[in-house]
């Protein structure tokens, strides 16, 4: 083959993105960050095509909760497609999502005194986020919806329009911004009595604001700055919602699956909402897969009402059911993961002694961790170092001065402390150079 | 374990749906219309979990067009999974995007002329819609979207403004109607010059219409009923967009990868968009995968103004990547698809004679056809007959009275004729018995 | 005084617009096509304040039907005023109020077989509109709103959604497109089967356009070219509107008391609307008035559901039912409106045929008419050099290519003849000086 | 004439109310508290058909600060219509449109260091807020409205999207919300740091408010229940909209023109907006008449933007003007206008020290005032006591238990302490009666 671009392909070692300078859209963040070409992933591990490795504190974007590639998953997937089962059903039954359906209800739900519908969404989290203010509104026949200063649900338009953290939404006047009331996220004032100013907001006639269809929430917010809020907040704001007679919806797209300790964050604050987002991590294995969880009463859908192609994905149904069996049945895994959260809580405050006057606050739930830096220049130093030292780990925030710290549910004790050890140095060699400066 | 719920997965073949009915949500649709559990695909053949089976009509609403478990691929994808092969990467780079970029280009686009920036996106065919409007209101500084009447492009709530045939929109007074104008697609009002009208609603001094930031076009519309329209209407509606600054996003979600016997459909017709919409059958295997083709000169995003954590779901790279090169790479496909095509026409015309007082229509191009009945009723009698016959096949349009032919593109002479043999005698039965009526 | 703003004040024969310059706004319009300060009105001649006189073909964009300062209007006023005659009411019940329903129901809705609720709008024909949109939503529970191309209903928020005249509302992103569906009024397309084109937009499955709260509609477009649709039309309008049980507003604004030869315009086209806007000349005087007319099964208000200050103007009532008593009692006027709209047709069928190479196309429903000229500078020449003759004339439509004709209805016939000389000359001399250019 | 509605004519004083039952729509409201049909003011006193008198402290919704029929405007309109003075000039100049360009700048303007252009409006109050709304956006090309709790602005669809207190807005989902974000007014939520939420919610980083174009702000607001804020609270507001770039527009559409001891209740605040929403009482005699107060570098209009039939309704200027030099010109009326708010002040004391179980609160600045009584019952008793003791007055905030009390601003010392002592009588008797239930 004579073409030149082919020619390319023969020496894939000289080359860390041409390709995709080339040919993908300018729109692609993560890789300007972290600048390799990856081939393989391990456990708590990335390896690029040369072979070298890092810890992966990204994990997908939290999609990846329980490793790269874990063996038992990874079986159960191989046989799967060893014997041609079905790929995607559309939303046909399969035997893939009858076991999921079951192991979540098994595993999951009535273990835990939860009833509720689970509705296959098109398999990526914003679209678990849109079925859920479509059928909030359908149901309630209200259409506006509150939602929180820096919430972040997703890139379609009707989740756009309730992610306070996309400023850009504010600087394009191409939108429709919808119909939604932003309150205050636990904190964010700085002032006393946030939730009085909420409620009053919220119910003092002559507010202005209509009735809401549906309260969301991110219990803690990942994009926005891993802001955890208090347990008597959270019940206040869950209260106003019942008051106004709006539906609670929780995204757990991020927070669930054990990132905070237990399975859906929502259970450290004895809180049952009425809808569930979830997404990311409970397929199990990285594969898109994004469903709604519905209070039956609430499950006024007509048929077809909410659809999309790959929401009958099975690969997704198996490794998640597999997941869910493997490793919430019993309780060693929730145990495992108390240790590496409090492995993961000592690292943090020992991290905070050591550099007091560099790291403005820690943030953790269970393996839900952020470090807020003293600005976005150190936090991306900070960033670049970790990667050469091999670690992956990403900042958000909405003065991106935030590192995010998502590594896997099941990492190793010595990984973790590996991991904690190249965010100290990474951490030294950028104090130390900043002050050079 | 004593759990009730858990007893009944001992008995499986007793049980059809109950699963799914206690735990899923009412929204779901086909399983209404086919109701088995399935297991097992292979070629152009759905297996369910008693080995009953049924040729495969459906195509996962086109993600399958080269059928079930395609050998090849699902070598190369066990081989991925074996040497774990990174799953997710959010939007690094990966050896198998790189491949997938690589594959596109000198496989399908370099040949056809063409040159696009590919944008990853939420792997679901309405994400790469939201990200084409969204673009396409930022490059132009507009806001008005022209759609066609019967359109059909997602379910999220940016895709659903353009989508007119979700009549329920008109019902709900819920959502946002955003700001669209809906033009009539070829044939629609069934008057002489209805481009004259078209055009005159769009250009016309005091037509009230915003100039458009874009047109977006399915070209064969599937869910509307199988509307083939003219080469000559569509360069006229080209020529209009081209007239009136608009970008023209043409919708190949369906209609792409082959389905219509070339790999994009708008090859037929002479024309290049600027933006094209391309899910489904692009993963190959049926996993989930859409991106966005962008004329370069309109590639204004920034980094990370438009994302989602399943956009580097690389089995779906690997499997598209392997079958545009098996696939696509010489010319034997395409004419086994000219093949496929034409058995397929002459099938059409045989029924059509046969049934001429039953059938109002049949529409084709390429493999994607429509066979339009005397009434709803009717169709969902075939449908049914076909289900018991061993032949699974939907309906579409505004009516619902249209069958919709979507065999694989890969399936054998002796399969496709098997099929519309079927499709003859469910006909034969259904009139039968609505003439005993 | 020394003020030096006051000093001017002194010598007002020197200046024309300082001050207007100065202290007005720049959205001013009207005043920079006829530069003349005035002072006086009489009958059909306006007088500046150095005593020049001009006939007026405008009479106040149609609120001057009756010329102006009418004796027998005037007497009532001046006698109300010397009366201590209550002046702002809010919605008080008032003698003067009471008057006017009274001789509105006796005189005009009565002997035409109509019953009408009457709500008295803020005195602005927008309001009424804005009042009618409201209610037709209230009672429908609709949002969408079918208007015309080329229409023209009001400048506020509302009233601008449904004016497709209003191109700068296509530039503009900053207001709310509002949900409204422009189809084409008569002729629009210039294409055959209009309408029926129409009704399939409207009325065909998968059309994408919601069901209509209501059609909104001026009969003849004013400000859109003075377009006078066929009965016909306007009948198979009608008739689509009560198919999709759309409440059937018209907007009589400037097209009703008297202006096309009969009260109301809708009665020439033999149909009964559900809602009826007027203002402008139904105070008969010249001062604000604006009454949406209800079909009283409609009329489903809540008590201040829509409200404004100066509804309760009760100059406007007096002249206005003195008006309708004075003048719609009997048949004379009617006889001699019938006159007048003859010897205008007369007229312009004489400017036709002299020039014929420079008028396009006349339009002319009684006093209203339209002389569609080759081209805005043509015509706007010819409205400069009319206004040196002594005539005020307006130019409408898209192009601003139209001479609008709305002299008094109360015109003589010698100055009926006037006007029209005048204009003979000033298109005469328009078009010999742009030959000679 | 035998027409039977016209007999009822003859016998008026056995009526009240019947023919405005049966020819006016539902929507009327202040005649079902006041029940009369008057036909004549004078000063300070309403006379109905009767000869029956009425102290009036609702003054035509503040259009009649003047009180009804003042000698000195009297005159001058009666000479104006006898001398056939033009009524209706569009935007044309006129002689009495620029006397009152010059009475408002020579007497109210540059006495006070002032420079705006005025834009004459459609004739209501809702007509400059629409403008002012338009002419914001357009000059920051900016779409976000900041309104506060309790807000009213017109009825509209575009001063309707920022009135808070429309409840009704909440309840209906058939019209635009805009895109208006709601702060609260001092003292509205009851927190401390009230001002320190507005800005965080403002300003936050992350807080999803969209820059606003402009903030609106009615200094006492009127409808929402009489609510006097702090300068200090005031002076932050307007700092913030600085700090935001954001247009200042003050609506002093019945806080203006005198009504609280100052021309423009702005004064008090020692701000300078840069745009002033004017209506009501800037014509004096109750006459329609609104006009939008622009700074000169952001009078940005095109020609023709902003339009309406009756902007140039010239009795109001002429009668506007007239009163700007007779109370204006020098320091006397001020005076007076001090004297009469100091008395209101001692009175509305004095009541609540009498009643001080049943009023909760008073608030006053100047000749604007509310009294809040225990609940809406008692205030609508106090209202028909009031009524038949001889004195009109409304009631207005969120609960509907405010009794404003808009006097003349012209009354007499003997009339406001008749006004205050019937008030006093009537709480006595509410009380009383409720008491005895």
């Amino acid at each position: 083959m004579s073409h030149a671009i082919a020619t390319k392909v023969l020496e894939p070692s000289h080359r860390t993105g041409e390709v995709f300078e080339q040919y993908e859209s300018n729109v692609r963040t993560y890789c300007r960050t972290f600048p390799k070409v990856f081939a393989r992933g391990e456990g708590s591990y990335l390896f690029d095509r040369d072979g070298e490795r890092w810890l992966d504190f990204l994990s997908g974007a939290g999609s990846l909760n329980y490793g790269h590639n874990h063996p038992v998953l990874k079986q159960a997937l191989l046989e799967y497609i060893q014997g041609d089962g079905i790929v995607n059903s559309l939303d046909l039954h399969t035997t893939a999502k009858e076991e999921f359906l079951l192991a979540l209800n098994e595993v999951v739900l009535h273990p835990r005194g939860l009833e509720y519908r689970a509705q296959f969404c098109g398999p990526t989290g914003t679209d678990a986020v849109e079925a859920a203010l479509k059928l909030a509104r359908k149901v309630t026949k209200r259409r506006n919806i509150v939602a929180f200063t820096n919430s972040y649900h997703g890139m379609s338009a009707g989740s756009m329009t309730i992610s306070s953290s996309l400023t850009r939404l504010s600087r394009e006047p191409y939108f429709d911004p919808g119909l939604v009331t932003f309150v205050p996220f636990d904190g964010f004032t700085g002032c006393d009595n946030e939730i009085g100013f909420v409620r009053r907001l919220l119910t003092g006639e002559g507010s202005g604001t209509p009735p809401p269809a549906a309260f969301i929430l991110e219990l803690v917010q990942c994009e926005g700055g891993v802001n955890v809020p208090s347990v008597e907040w959270v019940r206040q704001i869950v209260d106003l919602a019942a008051e106004l007679k709006a539906v609670l919806i929780i995204d757990e797209i991020q927070t669930g699956c054990g990132r905070t300790g237990k399975f859906f964050c929502f259970e450290h604050y004895g809180i049952i909402p009425q809808m569930v987002c979830v997404s990311k991590s409970i397929s199990a294995y990285g594969s898109p897969m994004s469903i709604l969880l519905i209070d039956p009463a609430l499950d006024q859908w007509e048929r077809a009402e909410h659809t999309g192609t790959f929401r009958g994905f099975t690969f997704s149904h198996l490794t998640g059911a597999k997941a869910l069996r493997h490793f919430w049945s019993g309780s060693d895994f929730i145990s495992s993961l108390a240790a590496n959260g409090d492995q993961l809580g000592v690292g943090l405050s020992s991290l905070k002694n050591e550099f007091s006057g560099h790291i403005r606050d820690t943030r953790q739930l269970g393996m839900l961790s952020g470090i807020k830096l003293l600005n976005a220049s150190l936090t991306k130093d900070v960033q670049r170092n970790c990667f050469e030292l091999g670690l992956i780990i990403e900042s958000v925030g909405p003065q991106r001065d935030t590192l995010k710290l998502l590594p896997p549910l099941t990492i190793s004790s010595e990984d973790l402390a590996a991991g904690l050890s190249i965010l100290r140095d990474a951490l030294r060699q950028s104090i130390r150079s900043q002050q050079n400066l």
